[in-house]
């Protein structure tokens, strides 16, 4: 896809309709992304006024692959997130002129450099009166559960757990999120990889027999333990072993206490995580009983499941936060992304809204 | 180096003094090797009599590189250790038809596959009535502590940890050695590891303060704990890991409670390895007392430390099995492989010996 700099236009921009005719949307518009590992997704919303228990309106949503720097390049970061920029405008029938801001929540942005990197970027895109936000992607997935407001705590477990924490008064502070190697335990990735860890020992007699040995070898189409160790060093990928913390829930259901050990021992790693940055930001009041939301993201912590594993991490720090108010977002970190920016004009541009 | 197969001359060959004159060697041989993942080595010792007390006599010795198929690939490891051992012969003044036994115990050799496809090979170098002897590297370093006999247990903790255990029938078992992701604590890996994270923790709020923060920092020169992320994932090879666990010791050594702990886990992680081999395989016998031998080898074990992490395993394990005979070895695994042939050639060939 041909794109353009400031001022020129974007390859589908001439393609569209004049503005207020036709079907184009002539409304101001909020840029909102969330750029994972896996995938970027950007959704395109107008500048209007709704209330919080109706769910925010959003004219078009793209998909492209991961925008993370860390992990594809620079180049290749910038190159998606205009793309799926381009595609939501233009599936919204829409140009850039009618940006008024754009948050862009992305995973490896964690320093002030990472930011102005893309800022510099962005207005290199966008007209001078634009509003940028540029953030780590954990504040999408707060903003998601707050309708946009930077206050509380975001626990997300999926392939890898963090827990993010963010004040009224703008401090803000991290527990884990450094990786499997170091040690994050409440994952998909940390569950999956205590399983295996769990069949092996059982099966060399340091640990005990558990069912968990039978379903992950029927999973993985494997005869014997043994086989496990070339299984995992041939492709060490943490979304590839993730995949099998599923098993690990069903075992636990099904009675095996190994497997029961296994998810009692992500709850207290993911309500500790969460549990010290509730301390360090005193989201909790100095008695400990003050209200802060906390909004729950990720597959592990899906509410589908008999062993709920999100609400035994709930109640995990209810005994020492009373006052935590857990929340499951209804709309995605996207739409949560383009919540912080529209939060923000809302509070500075009262007049402007329609 | 440029060698040819059977019957051919490798191109020192024809380099040597006829047989009987000059100053060769002209005793019949044995080729010991060790290849582990790091390097290769290949000592040439004469099939001689000697007193237990005293060092087998080694006519020369040879390093070169990995060997381990699984790292290097089946025609690099060949060549390699095709190399090292013309290397050995080349320095000890002999050539190929001086050798009567080969053994060669090699990291990665796991399965009878792996075994037959290096005899195949080693048949297509050496005459018809040469003796080969494929192992696990393992198996050189239990017999380096054994003088060549295969019954008992060897605890093996360097960068990663394995024990493994023969009886004089021919039975044998192994514990851990699955490598970091499933879980060998026990390891110098293992030990690195949990040292990081428990500076992750402390500095998130989720552990308690700990020296290792600062030692660790100042060992790699960083100067905040956020940039261990960077630095364990730019290149997480687990030698490279491994050598931060000294730190632990020398923390621990300090008086550090997390440094402690950290080597007490691994302790127990190791000991319970031994006991799983030991009791799968009987060596304690029925009721529990019987002596067997435990080789311990790898700079993980070594006993030049006020906290000796290897005295702490013995003790561990002599609670439960009182007949316990710890041996570390005073030859190395090369040797320990050479011992293994000649235990075997002296055995079967006794009139042979000179």
């Amino acid at each position: 896809m041909k794109r353009e700099r400031k001022g020129d236009i974007w390859d589908f921009e001439h393609q569209l309709p004049a503005a207020g005719g036709g079907s184009a949307h002539t409304e101001k518009l909020i840029l909102g992304l969330d750029g994972g590992t896996t995938n970027t997704i950007c959704i395109c919303m107008p500048i209007v006024a709704f209330t919080p228990n109706h769910s925010p309106p959003v004219y078009a949503r793209a998909v492209a692959g991961s925008s993370n720097h860390n992990s594809v390049g620079e180049t290749a970061a910038r190159e998606t997130l205009e793309q799926v920029m381009a595609e939501a405008l233009s599936k919204a029938g829409c140009s850039r002129s009618a940006v008024r801001a754009v948050c862009l929540a992305v995973s490896g942005v964690n320093h002030p450099t990472d930011q102005q990197r893309i800022l510099d970027w962005l207005s290199d895109i966008f007209a001078s009166d634009v509003e940028f936000f540029v953030e780590n992607d954990s504040v999408a997935a707060l903003a998601s559960g707050t309708m946009g407001k930077l206050h509380g705590c975001v626990l997300i477990a999926g392939t890898g757990t963090i827990a993010y924490g963010y004040t009224e008064d703008g401090r803000e502070a991290r527990a884990a999120g450094a990786g499997p190697i170091l040690g994050d335990w409440g994952s998909g990735y940390g569950i999956a990889v205590k399983a295996l860890t769990s069949v092996v020992r059982a099966y060399d007699g340091r640990g005990p027999e558990t069912m968990l040995t039978s379903s992950i070898l029927r999973q993985l189409q494997l005869s014997s333990p043994d086989e496990l160790i070339g299984w995992t060093y041939a492709d060490p990928s943490w979304a590839r072993i993730a995949t099998l913390a599923p098993v690990v829930v069903l075992c636990a259901e099904a009675g095996d206490q190994v497997a029961n050990d296994i998810l009692l021992y992500a709850v207290e790693e993911m309500a500790s995580s969460v549990k010290a940055v509730v301390q360090r930001l005193g989201l909790c009041g100095k008695d400990g009983k003050d209200n802060f939301p906390l909004v729950m993201v990720g597959n592990v912590l899906e509410t589908n499941r008999r062993w709920d594993i999100g609400k035994e991490v709930i109640r995990c720090i209810v005994k020492d936060f009373p006052g935590t108010r857990p929340i499951r977002p209804k709309v995605e970190p996207a739409v949560g992304a383009a919540l912080l920016a529209w939060n923000y004009l809302i509070e500075q541009y009262q007049p402007d809204v329609e």
